[in-house]
């Protein structure tokens, strides 16, 4: 009988997580009811966000209860389906659980159907395709409000969000620099992906001085990844009217108990800046008319895919604990090892 | 032959400022060149604003250096004038200097020229028809995009702009929250300005649970005149895609080198809030509606006026500084002495 694998909340995480806060356990795989579909997950997208649901508090979600399978987005095909419009064979994204089969219906949150072309790697829907390219498409468009000829600064510029923020910002006509924590990273954006500067902020001692020499007119648009000291020394820095995209504050994950105090908004006032954070649900009619546009450029090679794949279900904690301390490039994710196919 | 009284910045300002930090000039009336024009000032409008041009650091504004006359916004009459659209007689408002009679042109800086009804105050086109209406009407529409049925929190709830804020948002429909620092103007907000709620913060533990309990469903928009610890409390009580309009910080005006830490701003991602600040120089093309809507309002009663007023340039530094410490309510300005006139 087939088994599913599950990874489990074992105990909350403080700080950086740690291997030893989940579990992998097995269970009987499920059985879809009337409207709903099994998928067999074949990617899961390891996103900084899930590290808000570890902790036992509420954010924009309930938190994951201990001993609960950890939420998380991924792409599965789906196996069996009591949904007319779901077919076996069809391949999905959705939020789901770090677990071989997931339980689907209509309802399913950030829930669609892919249509991969024959020459697309299935990983790119979760990465470039999916919700990391997504969200920076729509955050610098929707929240950003991007124009040619604009300067545009992106925090965790070499992580799945940021890469592509830059190059989607290059592509637009602006002039883009990234902020990253190592010189391997500044040199990888300005040599191999086009960003017009990169700043390394763990040998950068003056965050807003470093900006402002590469960007001596102010900046129009921050993409903001990370929170914390870099985004308070990028309030010094912006343009009258600029706009900062709050994605997300990677910096303050680690710490929700003693987030970094920011001491700049009175530049918000000053300088008349909007500040405003989205999540892609909210945004989510306008995902597919993204992913054409990214597929494009993707496709054309106008745009490069940067990832860093861990294989195997058993290894989804210690991948994303290593994300969660700032060491890898790129979109993290997990491609599943499917033992019932071997 | 007449002289012209300056109240002149004396030393930088640091805390709250002291009377010590002005002196009190004569000079010669000034004679307007081409296409200026002379006004005798009537009326000074004291601003938290003017606070942060004080310490010899730009804001938005250029600093005012020591022994420069201070700027401030004024209503004044024409008295001489070399510009045929301002005649002598006409009443005009501007971003002029604490002084007896100011030089103007057709560039001064919020110049209007006022058509003051018979019945109306001068001193009202400082206060409810200046400034800190047109401030409080220009943040809420366009910035706050207001409609009927939400609710809405206005700290320095007492003060020219606050008490604007609440009212108009009552007129709006709304259901009104203000921040104060006494029960006595907590009183008065209820009592007398028709607002459904108001929290002392300075007998008040927890200003989150004091505005949730008012609010159980969040705040849809939070007028801000104060930043720091406020804001940062009531960050934690707004409702998903809520707006906070950042129309000031005056809790860190005097305390500029120590600004209040922020260490809530995960909620602007996690509820998706809008945080933008703004200037009304910005929206001047939008005044002349907003005074409109704002006169019929307090015309027929709907909008209550409250000032505090000071009588003789000579006192302008104590008044300022009375305005800086939290003490007054309303709108606080001064009225000239016109010692050529008696």
């Amino acid at each position: 009988m087939l088994k599913n694998r599950q990874i489990t909340l074992a105990s909350h995480a403080h700080g950086v997580p740690q291997v030893d806060n989940f579990s992998m356990i097995e269970t009987p795989v499920p059985t879809p009811g009337a409207g709903q579909f099994l998928i067999r997950n074949l990617y899961f997208s390891l996103e900084p966000a899930i590290r808000g649901w570890l902790e036992g508090k509420a954010n924009y979600f309930e938190p994951i209860p201990l001993g609960g399978v950890v939420r998380g987005p991924s792409v599965g095909r789906v196996i069996e389906s009591n949904n007319p419009d779901y077919a076996v064979g069809d391949i999905v994204f959705a939020l789901n659980q770090w677990e071989d089969y997931s339980i689907c219906n209509a309802d399913t949150i950030l829930l669609e159907k892919l249509q991969p072309q024959d020459d697309t790697p299935l990983s790119w829907y979760v990465g470039p395709l999916g919700g990391s390219g997504t969200t920076a498409y729509v955050g610098l468009h929707e929240i950003g409000h991007i124009k040619a000829g604009q300067t545009v600064v992106v925090s965790a510029a070499a992580g799945a969000t940021g890469s592509m923020v830059g190059q989607i910002a290059k592509q637009r006509g602006c002039r883009v620099i990234g902020i990253v924590g190592s010189d391997a990273k500044a040199q990888m954006l300005v040599d191999d992906f086009g960003f017009d500067g990169a700043i390394n902020y763990n040998t950068c001692t003056d965050i807003t001085a470093a900006v402002m020499a590469q960007a001596p007119d102010g900046v129009d648009i921050y993409f903001d990844n990370v929170g914390g000291p870099i985004l308070n020394a990028m309030l010094l820095t912006m343009k009258v009217q600029g706009r900062i995209v709050c994605c997300g504050m990677i910096s303050d994950y680690n710490r929700t108990e003693n987030p970094n105090p920011i001491t700049n908004l009175w530049e918000v006032v000053a300088r008349q800046l909007t500040m405003q954070g989205f999540l892609l649900f909210t945004y989510h009619d306008q995902v597919p008319a993204a992913q054409a546009q990214l597929a494009e450029w993707i496709t054309s090679g106008k745009i490069k895919v940067l990832e860093h794949i861990t294989k195997g279900i058993a290894n989804t904690p210690a991948a994303f604990c290593e994300l969660m301390s700032g060491k890898t490039t790129g979109k993290a994710l997990v491609q599943l090892d499917l033992p019932e196919e071997q």
